[in-house]
Order: C-alpha cells, then structure tokens, then sequence
C-alpha cells in the first residue's frame, strides 16, 4: 500500500522513507487504514533548507502577512471541520461532542484568530525606543521552527494547528511540523488546509511543512541543526529530555511541555466547609478525558482526620461509579499502568480501581490510591511518578508542618492548588504553602481544579524544570507565547527609514503600546 | 601567608581549602602580595544552603526592599572609591583616569541606581491581568543566582558589582559571586561594601556572598545544582560552554555572554566619502583599552580597490604609531597571540605588528593582519578565530556579492555594524547586508563603532549563539536584563489580599505600567 504523502518545500509528495506505520482506532484497537511514512534523514534536511529559504523571503514581510495567512488558515479549516473532527475521533477515540468539535477545534480557532490579531499589531515585540541615546530594540523572528505535537490534544496542540505553530508562525517563523504518530490523518488535513492558505495568501514554498515520523537520532539532528531557529516540543519527559539535550547542545533553544502531577493543597477549613463540592470537581477533573490533561490533578494533599477519610472513601465511590474511559493508545494504557506500580512499589495503597476493564479497546480503570505524608517524605520522587491518565494519589499528611514539608520536596510542576475555608480561617497555613508552592509551578490556583487552560494574555503553561525547560515562558497565552520564538533585535543609530516599522518615529498601528523613554504609548515620537 | 577571607552566609572567614593562588600586575609582571583561597565544593554547598535560606526570607520581600540594598551598597562604594580603583589599576593595569574613576566606576554606580529604581517600581515584572477570568500573572525571582564576573571589566561586570549582579539583586535573588581570578582584591573591597549595605538594610545572611576561585568540576557543580536558580556568565567561549553543558544537564538557565569578534562593514561610498573619520574611528575603538572589549571590532569587510588599500595603509598606520597598551596578563597575551597565529593559518597577511614589544609588562604589537573575500569564504571559521586583544582583520572582499557571502558566513556575534555614505546612495547594497547581519547579531550599528555599550532601556547587549546562550535575552540595559533573572508566576482565581502588591487592584507604585485586559495602564482595576 502506498504510504501517504510528506509536505516539503511547497509540495505534497512521496516521502524517500522505507518504513512506514498505521495509526490505531483506540476504541476498538484496529489499525487504520492509512499508511504513514518514516521521514529518513535526508528529507529533513530537505525541509531544513526549504525553511531556511522561505525565511530568508518572509523575514522583511510585515506582521500582516502572517495575520493573514492564519486567518485564511483558520476559514480553511472551517470548511474542513467535519472532516478533521471525525478523522481525530477515529485516531484518539475522543468523542466528537462535546471534547473535538464543541471545545478543541472551537479553541483551536481562537488561538489562531488570536495569533493573527497580535501578529497584525505587533504587540508580542516588546518595542523600546531611547530617544537620547537613539538606540531601538524589538523582538524578531529567530528562524525556522520544529515543533513537535503531544497526543492528547490532536486539534488543540496539533504540531501544524495548535499553539506552538500558531505562535511560531505569528512571531513570523517557518515551521516543519512533526506530528505525532498517533494521530497522523487528524495532522494531514490540517496541513492540506495550511497549505492551501499559504498558496492563497503569497507564502513562500517551506514555510510550513509537514513530516510524520523519524527517528529519535534524526529528532535529535532536526533541533540541534544550525538552520534552525527554534523548537516547541509537547510530550513525554524521557523523550523530550534527549531532545532538549541534543538542543542544547547545538545552542538553540527548546520549549518543552513535559510532564506535571499538579498537587492539589485541600486545606482542612476547606474540607470542613465543602467537602462534597471538592469531591465532586476533583473526581470530574481528574477523570475527564480519561485524566489525558497535561494538567491533570495526579497528587492530593489532605491532613489526616475524619474529614480526609470521609473525602477519600466520597472519591473512591466516584472513580469506581465512573465508567472507565478510552485511552489514547495501548502505549499510554501500559505507561499508566507502569506508573501506578512506581507509586505503589513506594508503599503507597490502592483505594479503587487498579485493574484491567475491557480488552477490546484501550482502557484501564479508574485508580485511586493513597500514602502517608511520611511515607512521601522518605521517597518524594517515588510518590511524584507520573501515571498519566485516569489515576490519582491522595497524600495523608499527619500535621500542618508535614503539610509543608511536601510542598517543599515538590518537583517542578506546571500548575498547583490550594482549597481553603471562604472565611479565611485558613489563611495562617495558606500563607505558608502558597508561598512555598509557588517556587514549584508556573500557576498558582485557589479553589478550582488545574485543568482548564484558558487562552488568556495572563495564562502561565508553563512552569520550573522539569515540567518545563525554562521557568520564564509560556506555552498558552498570547501574545507572551510569540516570545519563545524571538530574538532581540537592537538597533543603534539606524537611520529611521531602514528600522522596521514598529520602530520608526511613527507608531504604525493604533494598538502598538511602545516603551518610549520609560513611558509605554501609543503615540508617535514628535 | 594566610589567605584573605570568603564571604559564606554573612561572615567574612577562613576558607576551607588548601589551594591559593595570587594575582598579577600586569604592568610588571610582579605578583601582588595578598594570597586568595580555592574554595573546595564543602564551602560552595554552604554558600549554596545559605542562599537557599535567604532566598525563603526575601522573597517575599518587596521589589523597595532590594533597591534600598542596591542604593545603601552604590553609597558605601562611593566611600571606597580610591581605594577601589587603586586596586583594579594595581590588578588590570588599567589607568585610573579617564578609564577605572571616570569610566567603569560612574557606569557602575548609575548601573546599581538603574537597578534599584527599577526593582522600586517593579516595571521589569511584565504585570498582566485579564479581568475576565481572573487570571494575573508576573515575573518573579529565580532563586539563587551565580555570577561568574569576567577578566576585563573589573568594576562595572564585576560578579559582585557588575551588570549581572545589580540585575539579579533587583530581580529578588540572592547572588553567589564567583570573583575573576585576575582582580581578587578589587572584588574583596567591593564584597566588603556589599555586606556592609546587607547589614545596614536588613538582607538576611547568605543574601551576597563571595568566593575567588574554584575548580572548574566545582564550577560545573554549582551551576547544575537543584538549589541553584540560574547563572550569569560572561568570559571565554570554552569555559562559558563547559558551564552551558552542566547547567542545562541540570535544568537551570544560564545566560552566557562569550566570544564576539563585531564585524563592520564599511559600503564603498562611505569610503569615498570620509575614509580619514572610519579610519579614526575604527583605530581609536579597536586599540581602547588594549582592543580588551567584548564589543571590539575584530573583523572588517570592504570592498577591493583603491579606497581599500588606502583605508588598509592608513589604518596600519595608526596601529604602528600608536604605543601598544598593557593586556590584562600572560593569559590574555598567549591567547590574542594564539589567535593572529590561528586567523593567519587561513592564509591572512600580517599587514603590521605581530610582534613583542616590551618584556617587563603583559603587552603585544598593535597587529593588523588582511585576508581576501575568497580566503574567507573558503575557511569562515579560522578567518572568525577571536584575537581577543589589540588585533584586528580585514577581509577585502572582490563584489558586493561576496561582501553578502561573508555576511552569510558570520557566526553569532554580539554587534555588527554598517558604514554606508550620508547621501543613501549604499542603500541597495545596505539593504542586502543589512538584513543578512541582523541575523547574526544582537545589535546593529549605523556609522559608528561597535564599543560603547550605553546602559539603555533599549540596549541588547547579547546575540545569537555563540556569542551568547540565548538570543532573547540581553545582559546590559535594566529593566530588561532583570528579565533573565525571573520566572514567570501566574496567579489564577487566587484571592485578591493573597496576591502581590503588583497584581492587585490598586496599583501600589504611580510608574508601573501593567497589562490590563490587553491596554497599557498606570490605572487602577476598578
């Protein structure tokens, strides 16, 4: 069967690669009908090239043109949505309503729309102008950009569709796409659609493309390659680290998305106060999308008593009431699994769940478990491995002070919560936790479950290593998340008609806030 | 003899290792009478403790408290002022006046001013708010930060006075200074005023602490420690990428500033135009300070023909006039020699210099050496071997053509500059260069040299890899160089009186502009 097409310097055609792969149905494990194709080295660096050139063409275009290409893009997709909706449900096993076209395509719209609205004003670039000394800074594109899309967000995080291409693209970037294989036809329309926005809107051939597979070693080559400016990868810890290193290494930076427990802190006010109402968003949160959240709640901390007993066996009827949801694939189902036998080899308790459900598709049963805060604070590590899908674990801690002390041995995540009493009373030990907490994630949230990610100009998906590479950037959120994808630019005594635009003397666009001197305006400079 | 003290969790005592060393003047090549310690990695994990436990105490420490350091500290320098400089002009040889009193020491006092007056208002924090969900996010400090000071700017990169340091202090982070071996006691008397200032302003122990020297493994240690923040470097390529290698192992930021050579191309018609003034120009830069700036321009291109061999023969001219200046010490000398041997194996001519000049202090011929564009081309990298020091090369390119090849050819380089003719009749040829170069610098100049390095708002003092680790960031110009020294720190439902000051409705200072629902205010929330 012949293998699918790549998408390289402009054309759809045959890959060079020998080995291919189909992906799986994870609702009834049958392979699908499409084959996909290894990309071997050598058409990466093809599409390397290709991106270098479309560069070189599109560096002087102005913030418009990408505006435009993403907004034509998002009305491609609009005609195709059906088709991409069905296509994901096939490959995830997500339902189409509400999870692929009520929420994720709606959100995957928006980001671009959004991308396109901060590319057309500039307002990612930071302009800063010192009038005395006649110097001029912006941010610019940095160059051509991979960026490798996770499996749980085959809209959403798509690696052509989703927030790091969005933003790759409006900060003025060429991207080379590596979708993931889990999900390659959902990947493919998108970059029919993308395709024919870059014909319809002048971009240049290579400036977005699309490979489906390579090798880790050709990964590692892609991200530490000098033709390229920058990365944005979305998975898993292991992966990602051999990526990062390779970067790194070649001096280019990596975004990375990797794993997060995200502690939720239920304060004993707070457990007194509402017990039930926290049962029931915790168990929904940590459930929904069969726990495939980035966000998703994986460690609770309570303090010992009858209120924390009342809440675990409250939660523990909710995951075994709950039907167990489809997995992404059989991989994700044994790394679950593996996961909560690293939790449980550290002494740590099954509540519920823990089993096998139904062999004809992907899934596992709802898992709760439970351990002591002593036992957390001898194997801290042990009790934070990562069981990515529909498990928790509840930590029981004896005192306040033990409270703390977790907070303390947290690694790097990309959210944390505390739940405290409305009244306050709380407060004392909330002062103590929240400040520590927030040393240890990228958000900080009270009273509410981690897993929403608005797209909001103040959103943080991000966090400390290693649920990120850097603490100061995020994945969600525009136009802060355009700023992983540029280099300051400095101008010092350029002569006004050769600065770009947003920093002639004339503030082009009426929502251009610039740092004139200190000041931050919209006006022009007299 | 016994060794001068270190500065460990607020005491000034005697280190722990065995190791010592002395430091040099380089005017006489007698070694200087006070002996320094090499700390071993016990007294390095205490430092790293104690910062770890200050940091718990300021950082909930408004941005007011950090500037009353940073303003007490630039006071008890200015009682130390002779002594100060009389040290560094013992230890670099560098003249008092105009360079060490007039220069170095005013820019680094209005530095630490800068500093504080930006941590005051807390403008380099980004504040952003979105009103609607309720989701507000800011920079905040890092954590401990290590600050590794280089050899040729005694007073104003100082690891204990420099841009660096005021930038992580202003930023909330307590700073381990890792002191230049060169100028121990110039950095002793600074470490002194520092702790002084702690005192008198209430900064907890381990809040500035100093060591002079250390292994490399211990070095590498300390820049991947979980404890550790991030790292500011600024020295030679090898050391700074031996450090980049073990601290992105560990997860930590580091912001390096390395090598640079800061090509300048000089457009026929400003040739023609005003070849004396370039002349001037460019031998007056590249011979200050003994050519011993990161910015020094150590590259030229122009185009062959007469006005080239003319600018080349008035240029070698002033280089054979002009007495050599004193290197910072035999290192520095071995290296600049080591260098013109490496960029003449490509094949360049020594036009002039190349040569001993006087053996009773650390010094070399002012040396001028001449390649051709094909030379170039042929071998980039050996034609961009840095000569840190007194030497430069010029590279007589045959066309325009060529000119934008070597343009192409460029590594990473901290400035690049243009000299183009008054009347724009280079344009077309400035439109080509220009683009190229900006992507291979982090600040582009216009008729004028690459050295003067104003401490502006718009400044960038970074650059694409080599030059430095990340090409988003700058290491001079406040508020943005505090930017490399913060995580991003977003709040999400969290109760109004829980958040900082920053984020609250009422705006706590009357210049910080935030982010509010999109629009750049001063304002209040309603």
């Amino acid at each position: 069967m012949t293998a699918q097409p790549v998408l390289i310097n402009g054309k759809w055609r045959a890959s060079s690669g020998a080995d291919s792969f189909q992906a799986t149905n994870p609702a009834t494990k049958e392979q699908l009908s499409e084959v996909y194709p290894v990309s071997p080295w050598s058409e990466i660096e093809e599409a390397l090239t290709a991106a270098a050139t479309a560069f070189k063409t599109v560096r002087s275009f102005s913030g418009s043109r990408f505006a435009d290409f993403l907004e034509a893009y998002a009305a491609e997709i609009e005609l195709r949505i059906d088709e991409i909706v069905e296509a994901a449900h096939q490959e995830t096993a997500y339902p189409i309503s509400p999870r692929l076209k009520d929420g994720e395509m709606v959100r995957t719209l928006d980001q671009l729309r959004q991308a396109a609205n901060s590319a057309r004003s500039e307002t990612w670039t930071l302009p800063t102008i010192d009038t005395k000394t006649n110097i001029r800074s912006m941010l610019g594109p940095i160059g051509p950009v991979a960026v490798f899309g996770p499996n749980n967000f085959p809209l959403a995080f798509n690696s052509i569709s989703g927030g790091d291409f969005a933003a790759a693209i409006a900060a003025g970037n060429p991207v080379i796409a590596k979708g993931h294989s889990s999900h390659p036809r959902t990947t493919q329309l998108f970059a029919e659609a993308a395709q024919n926005a870059c014909e319809t809107t002048g971009m240049p051939d290579g400036f977005i493309q699309l490979i489906y597979r390579t090798s880790h070693e050709d990964g590692a080559k892609l991200v530490s390659h000098p033709l390229l400016g920058a990365s944005g990868y979305t998975g898993s810890r292991h992966a990602g680290l051999v990526l990062k290193e390779a970067a790194d290494k070649g001096g280019n930076p990596i975004y990375l998305e990797l794993s997060s427990i995200n502690p939720v802190f239920i304060l004993p006010g707070a457990l007194t106060e509402r017990s039930a109402e926290i049962v029931d968003e915790f168990s929904a949160s940590c459930l929904m999308g069969t726990g495939q959240f980035c966000t998703n709640p994986g460690l609770v901390v309570v303090k010992a008593g009858e209120q924390a007993e009342s809440f675990i066996a409250a939660v523990a009827e909710k995951f075994s009431n709950a039907p167990a949801g489809t997995l992404l694939g059989e991989g994700v189902e044994r790394s679950l699994r593996a996961g909560i036998v690293a939790i449980q080899r550290t002494g740590a308790h099954i509540v519920t769940g823990n089993q096998p459900v139904d062999g004809d598709r992907c899934c596992y049963a709802n898992t709760l478990l439970r351990a002591t805060g002593k036992s957390f604070l001898e194997d801290p590590a042990g009790h934070q491995s990562e069981a990515f899908g529909n498990a928790s674990l509840i930590v029981v801690a004896e005192t306040d002070e033990e409270m703390l002390r977790i907070a303390e041995h947290l690694e790097g995540n990309l959210t944390g919560c505390i739940y405290s009493a409305t009244d306050n009373s709380d407060d004392a030990l909330y002062d103590k936790i929240g400040e520590e907490l927030l040393q240890h994630v990228g958000r900080l949230l009270n009273d509410k479950m981690p897993t929403g990610v608005a797209v909001s100009r103040a959103m943080n998906h991000g966090g400390p290593y290693p649920a990120t590479g850097h603490p100061g950037f995020t994945a969600v959120g525009i136009p802060a998340s355009l700023r992983r994808f540029g280099t300051l630019d400095c101008y010092d005594n350029v002569r006004e008609h050769r600065l770009p635009t947003a920093l002639q003397n004339n503030n082009p666009h009426d929502d251009l806030y610039r740092d004139i001197d200190g000041t931050m305006t919209i006006d022009d400079i007299a």
